[in-house]
């Protein structure tokens, strides 16, 4: 195995999912972003995608949504909080209402205690229980605001 | 006048409004922090105020609010950006609903376009009308989004 | 014209430049990026360069090296100071030392006083002789100070 | 032992440090601050004294001094990246040349792999090994450097 094969599985395992444009985000109430670090910040791939969002943007379409991110790194402390700012900062620019965790469930401090969002150390190991229930809080309180937000 | 007469008079003018106390972010449902920046953060002044919230956070009493952020620098780039970015990130660790206006009005582009937050070039002019309306819409949407999500 | 042609006009205008490859980096002891925001961060162009650099930063190759970078937007506020904070925080994971200029010339308050790096609002105008005079300083500091590095 | 306890230890056990006045940064050239974190920034003591060195700043006399930052928090992801991030926005207002660590020795790695300068969780337990050879690492490398930039 070198080390292509990894990238190359992943690319595999994912290629019937299809490749986001602008318009999955039109008439969506709620954005959650994922990637991995590249230096404290976003993938270019990311942001390749987030560089098509301007016609969007533009006509309004991309405000009032809520969103979060979730990140991951090889070190402990190598981006996992710096890589999610550089995400609010830019839905800010959306619009959107931010909602990271901050420490509404104890599953935060069991994961890391990361208030800005779910983040891994990516280690080659499987995600552990805790890292599992940190997601699962960070979408089901996303959505349920995003539901409180849209009721009316 | 010297240097300290404006602080004075300032001064002066507040000395009836009552210091904050922790126990004013208990039963609140919005809070807009507003501070000049020094270097790039708040003030320390408002820095000592947040610094007596660890009780209440511990609580959980600080989760679930909304929050947004204003504020005024010497220059026009001199951490009008960098300083509203500070005080997301501690209102991140609260388990804040952040509303940071983003470009959802034209009177953020007519105020000098800060998608973060009100902000002034604080020149020793009154504020001028766009940036008094572009106060009044990042509030009034605050309090918009903070109905919805109290109404049921 | 249509939006498409200035977009055309300027690749022709700079069809003769090569482009940038990791090898840029290895042998130079400065440097600076310039780009223009994008909802407060940097082109997914010049993130895609960035991704490139792995390789090289594994090396330990891109430490040591002075680092300080530039911005544009269409707002005054539009992320004319997180976008410089997204590529100083790269430049910290290459280890490099960072020279922005802070307010360590007048030119600097006299083109809007941005001490993390010269930022203009692109409004379609050449620039200013107070910009020109902000982006000389900048450069010059970080070659004075580069020089002093490696004169032993 | 009540909590307040070892706050008094702490504070008996430096009774006889002065404390630091803006006068302490005027000749030196490398300054290092460090700080644990209060919801994602300094703590107010720290800010309250960056706060009287407004007239020292307008002298231009903190200006091209080297600076690097650590920090320290209860959780591993509770503030370690950004309040470090923090200190170095307001380092970039001063004009100080910023010599975060980056990964330039393998003890960053071994220490959690922050980039941006040595950071702890803070757990009740004392400093383990590797911790010690990163913030010796982030010093030496800082007096290196600085040593260099003033040769001249």
């Amino acid at each position: 195995m070198n080390g292509q094969d990894p990238w190359r599985a992943q690319q595999e395992r994912t290629a019937h999912v299809p490749e986001a444009t602008p318009a999955d985000l039109e008439n969506v109430d709620a954005i959650l972003f994922s990637t991995p670090t590249r230096f404290g910040g976003a993938t270019s791939q990311i942001r390749a995608y987030i560089d098509t969002l301007g016609g969007l943007w533009g006509t309004g379409a991309l405000a009032n949504k809520t969103f979060s991110a979730m990140t991951s790194a090889q070190n402990p402390h190598g981006g996992q909080e710096t890589t999610l700012q550089t995400l609010y900062v830019m839905a800010m620019h959306w619009g959107a209402i931010l909602t990271p965790p901050g420490y509404t469930d104890p599953v935060i401090f069991a994961s890391g205690g990361n208030p800005y969002g779910a983040s891994i150390t990516a280690n080659g190991e499987p995600l552990s229980e805790a890292d599992k229930a940190s997601i699962r809080h960070q979408v089901r309180r996303q959505i349920e605001i995003t539901r409180k937000l849209k009721a009316q």
